[in-house]
């Protein structure tokens, strides 16, 4: 029997019906490769957040079970034009949405789990010798509501069904694979050949847009190898395994994309009303003040202006800030390195509202409007610097 | 225990976020009136041949089970958004797909029959104070194939679950009921108090786009009565019935939107060729030319092009023509009318290329550039003058 591969897709490389056809025709290689192939969805280019702008049109904060009726859409398009595109090249092969391909999650709309994957229907057309296209970011809850797992979701998707099937699992997007940081905002930042899946969680739990976070950390728990490659090239990219070895500094980056809730509350009194809105931290710093402060990503908050009402009165919201991130070993107590990010930081002009480190990351909280340039800086200072 | 009432609305009352907020109202305004509620709805506007035309981008001849995967996200989205609606007004809401309402059907993709409806989900949120929001048009296999009804197929899940909840049925559009020809071709046209099921059927199946064909067979055979109302106006709209009165002419209906196929094969031929492509004929007439002629309404055919490729080439395709019908009691035989209505057609210049006359109706096959002159025409004569 011939190996089985699960290849995602993200929305940009799916983002019109030219780029769809050139997915296929990749698609259509690597069977010819000789691979039975299972390949999973993102949503066509922005049609999630088109979709999202018609809910938010109709309701200030949309009921989130609706919104994931509504978003999942998005993926069963994506799936149903590259069939008919595979189709239309010679290649028999069929879409499934979530609920067809087994992806049984809890009831947590928005932020669903996957808690078990029944891939019957997928392993019954693959000996059928079709390509099965999977609808990513989705499933079904026991009680048969659709429910959606995030943002970034349709990785976890592809992990979670190459752990079913015993597959490879490969991630294709728009760059070759995961950098140093963002080649937009950096460009001499160099290409990782591995990274191992503890960095690449620390990575993409602080910014970093390539893999998510959940879908490495599923990764990490069933052993499955990622490949992160280009969907345009024909480069090595990177492998995110558990062997992969350490660097003290494995890559710069940031998120803008955050509030921080500073309290003078008592942590267990925020914690619970936190928990009350089913709200997930990224971190949770003390700061010099002595208050808590909570960094929440924003990216599956479809409605921080109704979130913003909802928050005890006593949390302040810093909506101006941002996180720069460092990823690598023993950078929590470096204390080298974190001197040399604070006078970086002070250079800037801005100072660190607070900064936190852990084994695998230090973390600077600053104004949002410097964390472009000192991530820029840092990775001149610790990267760059550090090939010369 | 109070009333249910199924009320169905159409794509061009959801067309557009103030639409669908209006179509909350209305509903909000409906359960306010004591009525336990089940809506169905159509997809947004034009946005079922945006997503057609998203495929046809791909494949001129789609795939028809990855085609049902694509459609049926456009009634997904508008359920979505009217359940957002009336959440936002206060309003108990959810939505549930084809499959979750229990429209259990056959599995020929884009024209699925329903075979069976299992309205379950539906009862429960009923029975805990909720409205329904049902996606229309579509349905779910035994094999778990979402299936999709064909054009106008909103209205016959309408039907089929007012027949399974013992609920009335509402279908409401742009028009208030069911007119004696379509307005915006016949100024003249008179609104219908009532209308049999079977005079309806004739209408509906040739051309009148205010409900659809099976969706009265299905209700004729369920005994429900259906009344098409106007989403926008208080007005009493039309009753269909079992029971309504006949009139010698109740309506002028044309349609433009089709092909005869001319074939000079013996009949059996013929059939067998246009069963293998799974195509289904509105009329088959006998032509003073002794051919067999075919009228194939083009609505659920998706891709005309790829069709008349597939044809056996004896069949001769004539895409010029139209079909201008009168429906009423005993026309077929009615030879006064009949003589009129050729008489009518020669003035305009066209000649009529076939007729077929039945019990209820006689259709005239013409060249489609007279259609709608001749529509008004038969109006004129037969109804305005009618009423002097």
């Amino acid at each position: 029997m011939s190996h089985t591969v699960v290849q995602k897709y993200g929305g940009s490389s799916l983002a019109d019906v030219a780029k769809i056809r050139r997915v296929a025709e990749r698609v259509k290689a690597s069977r010819e490769g000789g691979h039975r192939l299972v390949v999973v969805v993102s949503a066509m280019g922005d049609t999630t957040d088109e979709l999202l702008g018609l809910a938010k049109q109709i309701s200030a904060d949309p009921p989130r079970r609706e919104l994931d009726m509504l978003l999942t859409c998005g993926e069963r398009i994506s799936m149903a034009l590259l069939s008919m595109a595979l189709q239309g090249l010679g290649v028999p092969a069929i879409s499934f949405t979530g609920s067809q391909s087994g992806i049984i999650t809890d009831d947590t709309h928005a932020q669903a789990r996957i808690i078990e994957v029944r891939p019957e229907r997928i392993e019954q057309a693959l000996a059928e010798g079709r390509v099965v296209i999977v609808a990513g970011y989705q499933g079904v809850s026991r009680g048969r509501e659709v429910t959606t797992l995030g943002r970034g979701g349709s990785d976890t998707t592809a992990v979670a069904l190459a752990a079913a099937l015993g597959a490879d699992c490969e991630i294709y997007s728009d760059v070759d694979g995961v950098f140093s940081a963002d080649p937009r905002l950096v460009p001499s930042a160099r290409k990782l050949e591995a990274v191992s899946f503890d960095e690449m969680q620390e990575l993409a739990a602080a910014g970093a847009r390539v893999l998510n976070a959940q879908a490495v950390e599923l990764a990490r728990q069933r052993g499955i190898v990622i490949h992160a490659r280009s969907t345009h090239t024909a480069g090595t990219g990177t492998v995110i395994s558990a062997s992969a070895p350490r660097a003290r500094v494995r890559g710069i980056t940031c998120d803008e994309n955050l509030w921080v809730l500073s309290s003078s509350r008592p942590p267990a009194l925020l914690f619970a009303a936190l928990k009350a809105l089913e709200l997930r931290a990224r971190t949770v710093l003390a700061s010099a003040r002595e208050k808590t402060m909570v960094v929440l990503p924003l990216e599956d908050v479809h409605s921080p202006e109704a979130l913003r009402k909802a928050l005890p009165s006593e949390v302040e919201v810093l909506d101006d800030l941002a996180t720069v991130t460092c990823v690598g070993t023993g950078l929590g107590s470096d204390w080298d390195l974190g001197l040399q990010a604070h006078e970086l930081a002070s250079r800037l002009g801005g100072g660190v509202v607070a900064s936190h480190g852990s084994t695998l990351q230090l973390t600077l909280v600053v104004q949002r409007q410097m964390a472009k340039a000192l991530t820029l800086a840092l990775h001149e200072a610790l990267i760059d610097g550090a090939m010369q």
